[in-house]
């Protein structure tokens, strides 16, 4: 006899047996809902309300005041005994990103691509009609046909298809031939001329959000992007709890699926609204980080974080749709962006190859992608250096008690004045704001050690302040008042979350730093750095320097690229130059491991202060230069 | 509620539906119940006595007097309506032939192979482990080791099993490479050598029956054989039936499930007798007619019988074991003997394999391989030509009275004396007899002729003899009294069962003459007569020539060779010599279609007399010659 289980706000009703994890139970309900430590009760981040009834192995967790009436418990350990009604913190209200920053009319025009040429090629013959003199089969005549090409394999399939086709239009028959990594394979005939019918789709596996674009490869036009949250989440937040994670039976074939379906929902929702049948998709570029490619495909990442950090693969050859479990067709051509090493992965030297056709001789040029993992590449004319280190996913909003994406009800930019009294923000959609998103967050620190409320240490420098209000022992700072906000409940901002994206910044800041020293260069030496990934298109550069994200240098050597994976997928999809590019990129660039480097560690201590603890690193930030 | 559907005399009780077809019924029961005419209503083979009940759609059909005690309905038309018990006909009682008549001490060093070259190999290799200086992916590192093979491709299961198989035993590792068309693919990645353990498979995909040979690919040696009946006879008993029957909806799907499940059915139960897990099966090579190969790849194989006779396939590229759905390793190589026409077919070109070394120079040679299609081919040292016909499962035991298979209880070879009174039979097993089987018939009916009690026309020539009974309307002649037979009734022979091998005797014959005056020749001028296929190995080459099955030339001319398919196949298997020989068969023999040859009604029909209608043609069996 199973239980009811309410989950509020959404008031949707999941049944669940005696005993099931309750986490397990609101996953099922399909709220991404989350645990940053995998469930094993650390982090508080899958903390809920009990508004009815119980739960077996409650453990209480302490929120903040608004919650305090209410039992807080972990939903990764408590197990379900009887009906309950549970409430979610407003992080996990039901929320689908849609389309990507980028622009839908870029082309590959854009990007100096001279030949569209796919991984997988129509070609419409004319098969000559068998007759008394001729009774070859019907392959032979088809192979006689196609005989400038360099296709001789066929996939069963397709020789099912050939008898009806080559008999519909008197002969007149489309193949499609994939290309392998070593040879071309046939593996579709149709009726008549079907060229026009040729779809392709790029792919950015995000450890957070997965996004998919659907291409025109006859033409090369984009018809549409779609992305959503990567259903691992509620496998842990970052990709070492993931790798944790995956080391239990049955985990990494769970990790694997997860992926798969939430690429399979995008590929569904996108077909549909294009009106594109997915067995129409005949090939796929796929770009993740080193961890998203070996779960995607069910490859053990275990030795990804075990010395000599070692993963089992960065090139991969090319592989079937089958194979991987996607639905398109089942015989499209799957290719990988390449990986380097274990932490920069196909979701960067896909990046880079956006850079491509923006290369120009202004000397270094750094190229940051900001995720739960950070990952930079300095290159110069003729070299090229990347390495990685672990943010956090302070920027994606989680570990901060108000954070949320960038979604409907974020707030995106806010701006402190008089002395923090004033707040004015932006938040996306047109509903009351639900709380801050990752570049939100940047202008309100930035804001408040501006003004003096917070120190340079992290910590608020007043001891009162009209915006303070008290949540349990802690001091919160309020950005938007419950009567503005979409539940009524203060947004804030406190001192722990002040010293998560700290962390997350110096992480960065001092990956950069370390990997200047490692080619001996100067942040001045910069002609030119490229922002890529999570934070949106509203990152204003200036606070993000202002808090010692990024090197102190001219504005305008600043430029915000979007998601450059999933741009670089697309580019790789109809483009051979750019999958010879990719590998290139992969075989040449130079991997550092950080975590091997002995100064990692001074760097990033020396990186927890605001903006900086050698404030000369970031002269235009001082408070006499703003002034 | 389902009814109770008794079958005698196995004794054997299967559910039903309301409205079940009663063939469909019973062949659930794996009886290998077999309906000629593909359940039609037309042929009689179905037909069962009702014990007790009765069924909706009953259609009374006429046996001999034997039978007339109880109602005998066509089993393909009558409809479940209720419980009821049926007794089948004696050649419906179940066996399973077993091995082949191939001895299994042939190896391949007799057939002059000089290359033992699967389309699989393995390689045992020593992949060097990560270091912190060398922590390139697993898979860059196997791929240096491997570097002198030309494998470059990976299929995802080979790379899943990559990270565990290189750590086990300090990187020793053996990959498992198959032969594709284009270019090869690495398919497993075990850990340790492995290389002792490497199987493949021959399989002889026979309108009647399926038989599969076991290899150990390191060695040569064959390791077991098994055979059982293609479940697909319930079809139809020949390939225009079965072709037929594919034209329904659905059924393509079912003849195809049929004949896979059938091999499956060998492979397991020969893999455990050998002691062999299927999934270290790597390659296969299958050989079947025209229609077969077609059934088996699920390819409509209607344009076969219908003019100009084209078929969709001959020559196929290497497919996957997962593609066809056949249990070995499921990226296992599966090789098709490659077909030359609609109607001769890659166990032709087997067969034909087996004659390589053989060729000595003694003139031009025929190869004679008889089932249910008779195929010929006479070849001299520098052409090859090759025809089908249509000879009918008269050898089979299909469509005679009281014919059957070459299996326990069959009498297989017949000495008629005291102008018929005297009949000394041998049958198969311990038991007694059942039934008699194509070289006991043939026994039978060159015995019956030499005694006078069966004229040139095939009659019954004397009024009165002591054996014969009466069974309606019909004389029949009783070979065994049903005191000694299995099932106490008597084992004859009609007039009509005469016709009917007279008429299968006359269509290979009639093809043989149209052959050699095809190319000038006579029936003097074949140094050698090669006989393949289900006869047995009790085949009786006077009698043969006898009743004018085979030409009259002197008989140690003659050679038996059993099932060529088979050792075709294997020939194939382990030897890339013999793949490029079947290839070079396949593409330099001349195929003549005799169906739109207008002598061959004229020589069938003066073939429809025993010998012959022209005695000149058969001086050594005239009674003049004989006494």
């Amino acid at each position: 006899m199973p239980f009811r289980v309410r989950i509020l706000p959404n008031d949707v009703v999941v049944f669940a047996e005696q005993g099931e994890l309750l986490s397990k139970v609101i996953q099922r309900a399909d709220l991404s809902f989350e645990t940053e430590c995998g469930g094993q009760g650390t982090c508080g981040e899958c903390a809920v309300s009990v508004v009815e009834g119980a739960c077996g192995n409650e453990h209480e967790w302490t929120l903040s005041d608004d919650w305090s009436a209410i039992r807080n418990i972990l939903a990764c350990l408590a197990e379900i005994c009887g009906d309950v009604t549970v409430k979610l913190s407003q992080r996990y209200h039901v929320y689908v990103p849609t389309a990507s920053d980028s622009p839908t009319s870029t082309t590959w025009n854009d990007f100096g691509i001279s030949e569209l040429s796919p991984l997988t090629r129509k070609i419409v013959l004319s098969v000559p009609e068998p007759g008394i003199q001729s009774n070859t089969s019907d392959l032979d005549r088809l192979m006689a046909a196609i005989a400038g090409d360099s296709a001789q394999d066929f996939s069963l399939s397709a020789l099912q298809e050939l008898p009806q086709a080559i008999r519909q239009s008197s002969g007149l028959v489309t193949v499609t031939v994939a290309e392998r990594t070593q040879g071309d394979r046939v593996f579709r005939i149709e009726s008549g001329d079907t060229s026009g019918r040729h779809y392709g789709l790029a792919c950015d596996i995000g450890t957070t959000t997965v996004a998919v674009r659907l291409v025109d490869l006859k033409t090369g036009h984009i018809l549409g992007t779609a992305a959503t949250y990567n259903d691992q989440i509620s496998c842990g937040a970052d990709v070492i709890s993931r790798i944790i994670y995956s080391q239990k039976a049955g985990h990494l074939d769970e990790l694997r699926n997860r992926v798969v379906c939430t690429i399979n929902k995008l590929i569904d929702s996108l077909g549909q609204s294009c009106k594109i049948v997915p067995d129409d998709i005949y090939s796929a570029v796929l770009s993740g980080n080193t961890t998203m490619t070996h779960l995607i495909l069910g490859i053990d990442p275990r030795f990804i974080r075990e010395a000599p950090y070692s993963p089992v693969v960065t090139v991969l050859p090319i592989l079937s749709a089958r194979e991987l479990g996607i639905h398109i067709h089942s015989e499209a051509a799957c290719f990988f962006s390449p990986c380097v090493g274990s932490y920069v992965g196909g979701d960067i030297t896909a990046g880079l190859l956006c850079l491509a056709q923006k290369r120009k001789d202004h000397g270094a040029e750094l190229f940051i992608d900001v995720g739960t993992n950070g990952e930079l590449v300095i290159r110069g004319n003729d070299w090229m250096i990347g390495c990685a280190c672990s943010a956090g996913p302070a920027f994606e909003g989680v570990g901060i008690r108000c954070g949320m994406r960038a979604a409907d009800g974020a707030i995106y930019s806010i701006d402190v004045g008089g002395d923090g009294k004033e707040i004015v923000w932006k938040s996306l959609g047109t509903g009351l704001p639900s709380g801050i998103c990752g570049s939100g967050l940047i202008d309100l620190v930035a804001g408040l050690l501006a003004s003096g409320v917070v120190g340079r240490d992290g910590r608020f420098s007043v001891e009162k302040h009209t915006r303070f209000e008290r949540a349990g022992n802690r001091l919160e700072f309020v950005v938007v008042d419950g009567a503005a906000s979409s539940n009524g409940e203060n947004i804030t901002i406190s001192e722990a979350d002040i010293t998560n994206i700290m962390r997350a910044k110096a992480a960065i800041y001092s990956a950069t730093s370390l990997l200047l020293k490692n080619v001996g260069l100067s942040c001045e030496a910069l002609g030119k750095v490229y922002v890529a990934g999570g934070f949106g298109s509203h990152l204003n550069i200036e606070n993000a320097i202002a808090i010692g994200l990024f090197p102190d240098i001219a504005r305008d050597r600043f430029e915000y690229l979007g998601n450059t994976s999933l741009q670089g997928s697309y580019l790789a999809l109809i483009s051979p130059e750019s999958r010879k590019r990719l590998s290139e990129i992969s075989k040449y660039m130079t991997y550092i491991d950080l975590s091997s480097e002995p100064r990692y560690m001074d760097e990033y201590m020396a990186a927890l202060f605001l903006p900086h603890t050698n404030e000369d690193l970031f002269p235009s930030t001082r408070r006499e230069a703003i002034k």
